[in-house]
Formats: structure tokens, sequence, C-alpha cells
């Protein structure tokens, strides 16, 4: 049997247990050139709130009644396809359930050859890491030397921002919430510095760990965190708008931040991006992120949740919380 | 004797004729290299109430106490300088006042040979002018065929910066205050269509006149115009922060524009410029500009108002209440 969460309503707020239907039905049969994918790991997205509600962004939502959309990691276990044997270890956009009937369409299949976990794909060398290489090196235009401050920064997306950021010569503040993350960022991912929003005055700390001024501001979260970091901005700076989580869960709309005519008393920019603009340089982002990752020069940060796949709405919830650290996965037991 | 407005107060909201001192003091006498010169115009900006704050911007404030900012035309009235002689028109940064002792720092001679009034140095040949120039070229990075939604229409630079668009070939929307400033901008000034945004839902106005949203949004005014816009971009848009005259007399900062996060939609950028950071080009400008006016491609709006130099709060109050068409001046009656 294929278990299964649908979306049952489009939530007003954080999405509640109650938002989802879950369905149990037979396990799907391929068709010719179709196979089945056992699912052994749900990559937990902050778009995931987005693609809940109505209204087309850069993707449709999901439909009310649907499968939630969800990228994930598998093993072939039925194949009516000749290039998906049995066996194979794929990722793709398989949804929030046990089984997955595909025909191949965007599934890759995953290298057992590098020395990387397959959870990698769905982080360093799936989406995440794309958007932390074209969101620093071509929105941000990142250049050695320059300061880079990076919010949700013990987050998938922002945690590997900054690894790049040092790689290439940068000075790189994170500011993330609690010490521990705070202490992970400096001391695990050699962060120059970390801030905790929840105990330290944003703007004072950036004037003390970005005296210059933030050369890229790339931003996870919205809300009061960008707002203050616009006053730090070098001239020049570009902000780099990646996210919002601090804001998906709101009920009056996103709240703008005041400050933005500091971008012009900074000649700054501020622009947002779509990674999937960059499909045609993927290649070049995924061969230089597997080397680093290959080398040990690059952290793949992960959360990895064991459980089973009822866990997922509250792993959802702690993504929101703002609890994970890293790539936040849910690893289905028994499965893998 | 010079009459002159000295600041008094730093004002809390708009200024107010309190903020001001009106002080009358001896014709300054000139030493070697320095000149007096008889003001006939004075330049209303918007910048003026950001210059009344106490703060560096991108500019030093006026000190309390001191002569408040302007820019001005005049006539040379008495010299030691060799350069400057007696009956030369001239601009400059000389101040709210009657006579302006100068060295000739930053002052230009105006070509009397240019089919060109005066005034027109304070605009479309001056800051007014080179700001819609290189904020539409270069900031807004502007391509024929494009559509430029430019707010503070009426204004000395929006008036501009649509009449830059339309004669470079693209569609130009302005958004304007009353039914007789979008009457001018179409009738007079040849945009393709206007808004009023007194009487007009902006949000369906727009999907009306720019049904393929915003390539450049040109914007002088920010709050709810700035927000409604944003939801009306074009892929890869150019949002060109120039001002935010809306604001400026806020007493709790300026509002933010809650829809920002439709430019990660839009994958568009929101920039702030400087038009003086453009030094080394404003001949390349000033000539595009005078050509234009000359050939009569290019209307320098403007709004002059002649009365005494005791006219100078009321006039300035006109600038934030909306109610100039083009650039504001006041002409010093008896000084022409």
């Amino acid at each position: 049997m294929n278990r299964q969460f649908r979306l049952a309503h489009r939530p007003v707020g954080a999405a509640k247990e109650t938002d989802w239907d879950l369905v149990t039905e037979l396990v799907p049969s391929p068709g010719d050139g179709e196979f089945v994918v056992q699912i052994q790991q749900l990559s937990l997205d902050p778009a995931m709130r987005g693609w809940m509600n109505a209204g087309r962004s850069y993707v449709p939502p999901v439909e009310v009644g649907a499968v939630m959309r969800a990228y994930a990691t598998g093993t072939v276990v039925v194949s009516r396809h000749p290039d998906f044997p049995v066996g194979e270890l794929v990722t793709g956009e398989f949804g929030v359930q046990e089984y997955a009937l595909s025909d191949g369409r965007g599934v890759r299949r995953i290298d057992r050859q590098l020395p990387v976990s397959a959870s990698a794909y769905l982080g360093v060398l799936g989406l995440t890491g794309l958007t932390a290489y074209f969101g620093l090196l071509d929105v941000g235009q990142f250049q050695p030397g320059q300061t880079v401050v990076v919010t949700g920064a013990a987050g998938a997306v922002g945690s590997t921002v900054g690894q790049l950021a040092k790689l290439q010569g940068g000075r790189v503040v994170g500011i993330a919430g609690g010490a521990e993350k705070c202490h992970y960022l400096v001391h695990e991912l050699g962060f120059d510095a970390a801030i905790d929003y929840k105990s330290e005055n944003i703007r004072q700390a950036l004037r003390t760990h970005a005296p210059y001024g933030a050369d890229v501001f790339f931003d996870n979260v919205g809300g009061d965190i960008l707002n203050d970091g616009l006053l730090r901005l070098a001239q020049r700076a570009r902000v780099v708008l990646c996210g919002a989580v601090s804001q998906y869960n709101s009920t009056t709309g996103a709240q703008g931040p005041d400050n933005y005519l500091a971008l012009l008393i900074a000649r700054a920019r501020m622009e947002g991006f779509v990674v999937t603009d960059y499909e045609d340089r993927y290649d070049e982002a995924i061969e230089a992120l597997a080397r680093w990752i290959t080398d040990g020069a690059l952290i793949a940060a992960e959360d990895i949740i064991r459980d089973s796949i009822l866990a997922f709405p509250k792993t959802l919830a702690r993504l929101f919380a703002g609890e994970n650290t890293g790539k936040l996965i849910l690893e289905l037991e028994g499965a893998a």
C-alpha cells in the first residue's frame, strides 16, 4: 500500500495537520515506459508553503486534492522503462508519498561512484546548492575579498552560501537563531562570525562584524532581519532575494522592508531570482559543488529526521519554526 | 540688503514656517577671486526635505543656523573673479537668499546662445534632467520597445523620464495626481497613458495600460503607489529608486513596499542611484538633452512662481502637496 499526503485545504497561516488528507491507496502499476520508485528521503523546503497557496508564482500551486509536491530520492522497485531498471537510485519531484509512479521526466540518476550520500542530491547537489551557487555568484556578483552577510545562515541554502563565499575568499557573517547554530556556523562551517538574532541587536552586531558593510546581503528570511540589514550595506551592494521564510505563514501578507530607501543612499540593488532560470548552467555548478564536497572543502549540512511518512506535517513545521540546521530531510524508516 | 532663509529647527514631519529664520544682512563684499550673484530663480527640489534632517545621507545635512541649500540661477553683480565678470548669467548651489558670495567652485556659466531659458539649467539641463537621463538609461537599462511606468510623472524628473522614453521608442505610462496633470501628460508631453492615483485603482489601471507589465518602473514617490506597481512588473524588470516624495514628511519613517517579494517572482531588481556618481558623463547627457530641447522634441516642463523670497516656505510646501507640474521654480520678482 502507498500512503500519501494530499492537500485538503489551502492553509491560513502555518500549515496545520487538518490541512492534509492522509490517503492510502494501492501502489501504482507502471505502464509501458513507466516505473515505480520507493521513496527513501523527502526534501523539506521553505518553498512548500508557497506551493500550498492558490495563485501561480513561478510554479503552479499544488491543487487541493493532489499529492503534495516534494523532491525526493528513492529506488526503482518495478520498472517498464529501459533507462530506469529496478535497483536504480534516483531523485526527482516524487511527492509526499511512499511510492511514486514516474515516466522518467525530470528524474536524475544518483551516481553511486561519488563519495556523497544520496541525500546530497536533495541539498548541496540539488536545487539548494544550485540556488546558493547562482544566487551568490551570478545575482550577488560576489568577488573575492568582499563581505557576505547571509540570513537563515544555518539553513540549507544559507549554510552553502556562506561556505561558498569562504571558499572563494570572502568575509562571511551569518545570521541565525540560537547560540548552538551560531557556534556551528563559526566552528564547523568556518564562518568569520555569526549573529544570533534571538539574543543580539542585529544592527549593532553587523557594525562589529561587517564594519565596511555587506557587499552581498543574501536574504532567506525577510522581515525585521532584512530591514536591519539594509542599514548596513556597502556602497553598490547587492541584496539577493532568495526567500522570506519568516513571512510565508503570515496571514496579513509579507512585511516590506521600511528601510528600502537605504538602497538609494548605498546605490545598491535588491534582486530576485529563480534558480530554474539557470538550468542550462546546472552542469557547471554541480561539477564545482561535487568537487568541493569530494575534497572535503564544502560540508553538506543536513538535518535528517528518521521516521515514517506520518511525520511529514510535524517535520514541515520544524522548518518554519527554524529548528533545523542544514538541509531538512525526512528519511522514511524501512525504505532505505 | 540680502534676505535669506536659515534653518531654525530640524522639522518634524512637513517643514513649517517656524522651522525657518528669515535673516536680513548686508550684501557680502567679494574678496580676491570672489564674486556676488544676484539670485533670480531658486530651484525647489524634493531632496530639500532630506537636507533638513540630521544625519548624512549622500550629502551632508544643512546645519541648523545655516542658509538653506538650494540650486539657483542669477547674474554676477560685483566681481573680483576674472572668469565671472559682472553681467555673467550663472547657475550653482547659491542657497535660499537674494545674493550669494561665490568663489566659482561648482558654478556653471549659462550659455545665452542656446535657445533655452536660464531656468532650464535648474531643470532639464541640470540635475533634474541628468537624473532622468541616467536613471532611465543606465540604472533602468531602458531599451526601445519596452514599457516604462513612471510615478510622480508630472513632476520635474518624471515628466523628463517619460519624454525621454517616448523619444527612444518606449511605451510610457505616467502616474500622477489629478485629471489636469494626466491630461497634460498625454496631450502635451505625448505619454501613451496616464493614471490618476487620486481617482483610479492603480493595479487595475496598470493592467489596462501596461498589459505586459513594466520593464522599467521609475519611482519618485514610494508608498502605496510603488507597492502597487511591484505587482505589475515584467520579467526581469528594473525598478529605479529615484526618490520617495510621499514619504519624506513621514514622522514614523518611510513605509516599505510589502509586495517586495514580487521582485523574486519577476526576477526583477530594485536599484537606487545618486546622479552625482555620473559626473564624468554629464557632458554627454547635457549635449543630448540640449539637442532635444532645441529640436522641440523635449519639453522642459516648468512651474514658475513669481514672488519675493518671502514666498519660499509656502512654495516648498507646494512641492510636497503635489501641486506643481514640472520643475518648480521660485523666480524672485525684481531680480531678473
